[in-house]
Parts: structure tokens; C-alpha cells; sequence
């Protein structure tokens, strides 16, 4: 299903590292999470490696218990404008929580930022497990897990709805005439639903891509539905390619089901390649980043998708203790992975915690076997593609001048940008606009 | 009360004009206002001029009446995010509304592009007075102006409050020790309040100037109050020098009512230049703006300060007619201004509206003429700089070329920029975090 010459490659921007205690690491740049320099140098190195796309994660709620890169770091849409005009080609994906957020809003910046960068942007949609965030937005309770879905879906439409607000050739702007724009292409949404309530229209033009590009990552039932229903590209994280062939198989079968094609819906999962001259190298540099994590760190990062749980309570080389439902209500998909993890290889609460702060994964090596094990993931439809997570400082590099040329040369990987666009790089069409395309059926 | 060596400036960037017709001129590029190089050749003009800060306008309703340049425009953080990157010294200010923002998010955003800017960010507070804008964002009524201003004084606390969530030196970094920061320079702000609850922390440091420039436009009552008790600098518009004074005047007396320095607040009226070699150049170029207008179009733009009010029912040549209090809860001050101007000079509804859609102001001439007057208006205290609106394109380059020279050579302004931070310079100290502050005080 996956064509083979085209693999899609994401990069995580993740300030200092998407571990707890990745910024102790020798080479870290401590201060890379508000380091402008820092995100341009990383965002120009996947630009370099040809990636489709930059990806800046996201979340709305910290304690003083949070991890380094969630306490301090750069908005999204901000920072990623910001690297629109120092990059040409990469496609630009920001996170950004419906459950906090006004689609005006969101519909409005994100097409901002397509104009400005001309056709690069995507929003990967999240709706945000950590409940403490609706004390950051007035609000009295976050709300549960399906409702969160619900308001996702309406959320979206009302966005994607907000985008088709102009046709592509309402503004004529004919001097002559006098006439800015043809009445008759712009169109009034006019929304009222269950959360939202938007009459539009939006006051920004139609922009190149039609319409960002949309990202999600749903491992929850309620979040394949919606990944499989709405996404262009999912953002998953796997044990093993087993885990992620059924995945894969399971996604896509669901996207046909939408009425959509396989193919125009990428499932990229999220990985950490560590990178050696041998496997040695690359073995003791993996320790490396395993040495950093303290049990203690490590049980705070557990508690995360269980929406800031507190292990600390259980004794920490006894069975991993029964949850029951927890985080059902958070980070749902995520967290139920941890328990089956534990009970299937009867792990204790040390052994859960240390493997899910310190996720060793797939894809530790020379150049040679990771392009290998990649290239396995995507003859066998674990992947159509992945994004590349960045623990240890330089991994990126290393990925794009050790790992790319390979992936090049088996004819696997592009050696050009073909396109100006993300929805070009990731081979998505330019969805006609609602309206236009109601006039024609009419 | 003005120092004269350090006259401010700032350039509003409007892509197709801030005319309702501007974009029928000749020159002008009519797809500016979502073109990312006219935006960068408009900043970079204003930063070789030494301008204090470029500024966008904003607001979050249109209709098909709307003009041009509300139809379809950037938004400003994003756009501004951008402008940081391809400039260095100037600072920029974005309008934000709080009528329809959450506070978390605001603060967020204007951080981030604070950091990305290395200290250049600002923060035109704005309450939103077209009462659509609730029809956008789930409302059910746009609030009244106390309301708004109510709302506008809480939202703004909380983002100032948000800003100090982190001391200066919160974050030591230390890999050694593996401490990422001192719990005892973190602040939660718990507030709760009429309009918001927010519990904080925000999720990222403090920025280079502490907190991003607060800049209001307030002439009613309630604006007024709010911006000399708030704002850093005010923006404003005014007819004519007296009436500039007696508001220059009446604010720096509110400001040290407020305990405040009244050098501290730069109230900066909005005009539009138009330059020529000669008088009789310049005035053609006014005139040239003056036929771009149709009475259609200026009725249409008339109304918009009373929240879009429709005056097509009214005679045109007829004496203005009396609205009542129409107006009063939208834009209060500029529609109080309109019914005042036109029972002063007994004006009928065409001579209004055309004069409100082409104001010839004070600022039409010779590049000496020009200087003349800016500096006659600072000297008597009828502004402390000015903030540079263009409607016909090429008046902020010649602007720049033209008059920022005499007024260099005069001695009136800076010829190079001292400072890095627009806060540096407006001539405003990086506030002392609250927080610290209080342990000092403690």
C-alpha cells in the first residue's frame, strides 16, 4: 500500500529533548527549548535530510513536577512562523488542544501561517488528558474522554468549514472596476452545534494547500476513529512492529471504511534512532541517555498519561500495581499500552517506569540496520513513514547525513523536494472548496 | 514632558491601506495584505528608519460590507513571529482583543514571540466593539463597553500575572547537580476573578524584557482610564493640535494619578503623511487618495464606528443626523467624536463621510513642512512621537527617506538604535518580577 520511493519524514523539535532528563546529557544545549537559534538550526537540518515536515509538540498544564521540555518552551503557531521564513520547502506542524481553544482562532492562525509560508502548515489536533489544564482556561472541569472527541470533531469541522470561507478566486481586486472581491464566492458558515456556536466567515483568503494539512495521534478507540475520519497523517507511538503492523492494518481498513483512500492517510510513527559507527557505539550511546534517567524522575514521567498519577506511593520493585480504570479519562490509548505492557511480561512498577522514560525501541544501530529495520517497517505496512523523535543533542544530524543517504540510494527517499507544499510532499491534493463544489453539484 | 531627543515612531502595516479604497491607487499591491514580502519590505523600511515598532491592526468580524483590508489580512501573532526573524531592533506590536482571547493563551503567545524576538514584543490591548465578533466565538452577546472594560482590566492582570510566573533566574541548569530549576522561583497565580480563573503556572520563561509593551487605544472615559493606568503607550487620532493637547494633557495628569511616571506612558497619535517635493505635489497626492472614494464606500465605512450602522437611509446632503446614543456601546469614543465634529461644524452626512474615509489631517507637504509640524507637536506636548499609518504605497519609505533625515539632523531623533529591546526603546525598565519583588518586600 505504502509506495516505497516515497517514505514521509517528520522531525520533532523538542527544545531540550522529549525526555525527562535528556538535558543533562553532556552535549545538551540547556536552554534549547526558548533557543531560536536552536529550533532554526534543527528546523534547517531536516530541511537538509528533505523531511516532509517539522512537527512542535504541545500542552497546556505544568506543575512544578513536569518535565524540563513542558515547563519552559515556545508556543507553537509563534514559533513555527518564525521558522517559516527561515526554511523554504519543510511543511510546518503545530499542536494545538481543541478542548481550549476557539476555532476562530485556530482557523485563523493556522491559515496565517500557510500564507506566510506558502502552502507548508498542518495542525495536529490534539484534545490535551491532562485535566489540570481547564484551571488554566476558566474552565470548571476537563472534560471526559469521549466528550473530548466530540468536541474534536465539531471543533474541526467548524475550522475546516471557517478555511473554505472564500472561494480560491473570490478576491479580483480589479482596479478598474472598482470591485475587490466577488460577492458571490464568499461564503457565511453560519455553525451552531453542540460546543460551537461560529458564523464566520473568516476574515483570511483561501490559502495554497486549500486547506492545512491535518495531524492527529489516536491509539483509543474514540481516537482511531477520529485519526481514520478526519487525519491526513497520524502520529503513533509502537512497542514493536507486530504492534504496529496491526495498527497500520487497523487504520486503514477504518479510513476505507470513512470512504477515504489508504493512501492518503500517512501513519508515521514517532521514534528516537540512536546512531553509531557500530553497534557498540551505538549501544553505549543509548546507555548514555538511560544513564541520565533517575528511578526517581522516571515514576513522575509514568504518572503522565494517567494525568499526573503519583507512583511514588507503590513500592518500586514489587508488581506493577492494578489501576483499574485509571486513565481511562486521560491519555487513554497511552496508558492502557503501559498496563498491558506490564502484565504481559509481568514487569515490576521499577521496570515499567524505567522502560517507558528511557523507550529504547527499534531503531539503535549503525546508518546501515536502522535504514534497514525502516525500510522493513515499511515493505511490511508497519509505517508509511516516521517521525523522528530527538533525544540525544545531534541525533538529527546524524539521522539526515548518516541514515537519509542510504534510504536515497536503495531509491527509497527523495533527493529532491518535487513539490512546494506539505500537502505536495505528502502526495494529499488541494481539497476543492465546500462551496465551490456545491455550486457545481447544484 | 517629552524629551525631545527621543521623539517615537512607529509604523502601522496595513497590507492594502488603512482606506477603505487605498487598494484602487495606482500603486498599490492589492494582494499585500497577505504577502509575506510586503510585510518584511514594510518592516525593513521602518527599521532603517529607526523606528520604536511596526504595528498590526486587528479585529475578528467581517461581513461582505467590511473593506478590504478587514476582508482578508494576517493574523498578527503569527505574522509578527514571522517579522522577528528578517528584522533585528525594532519592536513589534500586535492587537489582540480581549473580549474574545483566553489569557493563558495570550500571555503564551505574546512570550513566545517575545523570546523569538530577543525583547521586541507588545501587546495592543483591544476590547473589540463590532458586536458580530460574539457570532465568531460561541457567544451569546458581545458584552457592553463598562463590561468590556471590566473584562479588559482582569484579562490583562492575568497576563501580566502569567509573565511573572517565573522568576528571572528560575531556571539554573545545572547538569551536575541535575536540578533544571529552584521550585522556590515558580509561581502559581490562582486567580479567580469575575471574568477568569487561571491557575498558572505558564509554561515559559520570563522574556528578555520582562514583560511585552502594553499598548492601548482608549478615548472615552473608560478607555482613557484604562490606558493611563495600563498602557505603555497609547495610540490615538486626532483632528487637529488643540484637541491632541487637551488629551495629551488630561492623560498625563490621569497617569500620575495612578502613581505612575508620566514619561513612562508615550501617547502616540495616528497619522498619515503625505509627502511631496512641493505643496502642490503633496496636495495632489491627497487629492489622488480623495477620488479614489466613493460617497458609496464612505457611508459604508462611516458606520463601521457605530457598529456597522447603516447611514444609506439617510439624505445626503441633508445636516448630519441625530443618533442619539448610537455608538456609545461600540466604538464610544471615535463615533462621540464623529456626532461632535459634525454638530460643530454643521456638517450634512457627505461632508461627514467623506471626511471621516479621506482625513487629510495635519501631515501633508514638504518632508520640511512635515518635520515642522512633528516637531511643533512635541514641543507643545500634543504627542511624545507618532505612529505612521500608510494609504498610499511608497509614503512610509518616503517617510523614511525624506523627513526622518530632518528630523535626525534637528537633533529630535535617534540615528542609530541605542537599545535592543523596545522597551529599551520607548525608554521603559524591564519590570521587577512581582514575585521577587514580594520576597524582598517579605
Amino acid at each position: 500500500m505504502a509506495n516505497k520511493k516515497n517514505i514521509k519524514l517528520g522531525a520533532m523539535i523538542h527544545g531540550v529533548g522529549g525526555g525527562w532528563e535528556d538535558w543533562k546529557h553532556p552535549d545538551a544545549i540547556t536552554d534549547a527549548s526558548t533557543n531560536f537559534q536552536f529550533y532554526k538550526h534543527q528546523a534547517q537540518t531536516a530541511e537538509a535530510g528533505k523531511f516532509d515536515f517539522a512537527f512542535i509538540a504541545d500542552s497546556v498544564h505544568i506543575t512544578e513536577k513536569s518535565s524540563p521540555h513542558y515547563l519552559n518552551r515556545f508556543e507553537p503557531l509563534t514559533i513555527l512562523s518564525a521558522l517559516a521564513t527561515v526554511t523554504k520547502r519543510i511543511g510546518l506542524v503545530g499542536t494545538l488542544t481543541v478542548s481550549y481553544s476557539e476555532p476562530f482562532t485556530v482557523a485563523r492562525q493556522f491559515a496565517s501561517l500557510d500564507h506566510i509560508s506558502k502552502g507548508r502548515a498542518g495542525w495536529n489536533v490534539v484534545t490535551s488528558w491532562l485535566s489540570g489544564s481547564a484551571n488554566n482556561y476558566s474552565k470548571d472541569e476537563h472534560p471526559p474522554h469521549d466528550k473530548r472527541y466530540r468536541i474534536a470533531q465539531e471543533h474541526v469541522d467548524v475550522v475546516k468549514g471557517l478555511w473554505d470561507s472564500w472561494e480560491d478566486d473570490a478576491f479580483t481586486r480589479d482596479k478598474e472596476s472598482g470591485v475587490f472581491f466577488d460577492p458571490s464566492k464568499l461564503h457565511t458558515l453560519g455553525h451552531k452545534g453542540e460546543f460551537f456556536s461560529v458564523q464566520g466567515p473568516l476574515n483570511i483568503a483561501r490559502s495554497r494547500q486549500g486547506q492545512p494539512v491535518i495531524f492527529q495521534a489516536g491509539t483509543s478507540e474514540d481516537g482511531r476513529h477520529f485519526a481514520s475520519k478526519n487525519a491526513d497523517a497520524i502520529f503513533v507511538g509502537h512497542e514493536n512492529i507486530d504492534e504496529a503492523k496491526a495498527y497500520y492494518a487497523d487504520i486503514k481498513r477504518r479510513v476505507a471504511a470513512h470512504g477515504r483512500r489508504p493512501e492518503d492517510v500517512s501513519i508515521l510513527p514517532g521514534i528516537r534512532p540512536i546512531i553509531g559507527r557500530t553497534e557498540e557505539e551505538a549501544e553505549s550511546k543509548y546507555l548514555e541517555t538511560v544513564n541520565l534517567v533517575s528511578i526517581e524522575k522516571a515514576i513522575i514521567a509514568l504518572g503522565r498519561p494517567f494525568n499526573d498519577y503519583d507512583f511514588s506511593v507503590y513500592p518500586l520493585d514489587e508488581p506493577f500495581p492494578d489501576l483499574g480504570d485509571l486513565g481511562a479519562n486521560s491519555q487513554q490509548g497511552g496508558s492502557e499500552k503501559i498496563k498491558r505492557l506490564a502484565k504481559e511480561h509481568n514487569l515490576t512498577l521499577r521496570e515499567v517506569a524505567l522502560r517507558f522514560a528511557t523507550p529504547r525501541g527499534n531503531f539503535v544501530g549503525t546508518p546501515e540496520k536502522i535504514a534497514d529495520t525502516i525500510q522493513r517497517w515499511i515493505e511490511e505496512e508497519a509505517s508509511d513513514g516516521f517521525i523522528i523523535g530527538v533525544g540525544i543533542p545531534g541525533a538529527l544530524q546524524d539521522f539526515v547525513e548518516l541514515v537519509v543517504p542510504i534510504l536515497q540510494e536503495r531509491g527509497l527517499y527523495r533527493t529532491e523536494y518535487e513539490h512546494e507544499t506539505l500537502r505536495g510532499h505528502l502526495g494529499l491534493e488541494v481539497p476543492v472548496n465546500r462551496n465551490a463544489k456545491a455550486k457545481v453539484l447544484n
